[in-house]
């Protein structure tokens, strides 16, 4: 078959590593990520986009300066551009990320938690 | 409290009708809109722009040219731009989709089933 679906549950099988962003498929120039998060990520902003997030399995929360957004499944957020965000999550959680191709986890923070941003799964 | 997530189901439960795409969220000049299809989609295509299915509950398929793609819940597919389709569900299917703000559901088509680009729900 030329064309077949992507199942997010056969491609969060593929990878165990957490704060580490999978490309599953290209729209556009937007790239459609999976990432399991568990424990604290660092503060940080993306100037020059907005940033999706749809959580996808489990629980997980984004802390904003002036704010936090609690996502169970089903459930997602549009991060503003230029706003300062932590996502955290006390057990593993599944979440699905879209933005522009070539957005790095970190955003301006740089640091430990900094991935490839052109990794597919 | 300022920021809230988006609770697709919430969202789904406000509106019955098939084939009319409400948007519920926008990153960039991107729409995220939720639809609910039951029964056959015309054959279309989007000159400008690839055009992302995530299929949420329930199955559904969409025919193209020189084949054919079958979704179920937990299931995603691109349609590159300009690529003919034909949607199709036979029992009532929940989707997300996500393209450019503006863009019309019967692309090239036009017809009954083209529906207003820009209704929030």
């Amino acid at each position: 078959m030329k064309y077949s679906a992507l199942n997010l549950e056969e491609k969060f099988a593929r990878f165990s590593d957490h704060w580490s962003p999978k490309i599953i498929a290209q729209m556009n120039d937007y790239h459609f990520k999976l990432v399991k998060l568990q424990g604290d990520f660092v503060w940080h902003s993306h100037a020059d986009t907005d940033e999706v997030f749809i959580t996808l399995d489990g629980e997980m929360s984004i802390e904003l300066r002036d704010g936090k957004v609690d996502l169970q499944a089903g459930e997602m957020f549009v991060v503003p551009r230029g706003v300062e965000h932590k996502p955290f999550a006390e057990k593993e959680c599944k979440i699905m990320l879209i933005e522009p191709a070539g957005t790095i986890n970190t955003g301006d923070a740089g640091g430990d938690f900094t991935a490839e941003d052109d990794v597919w799964v």
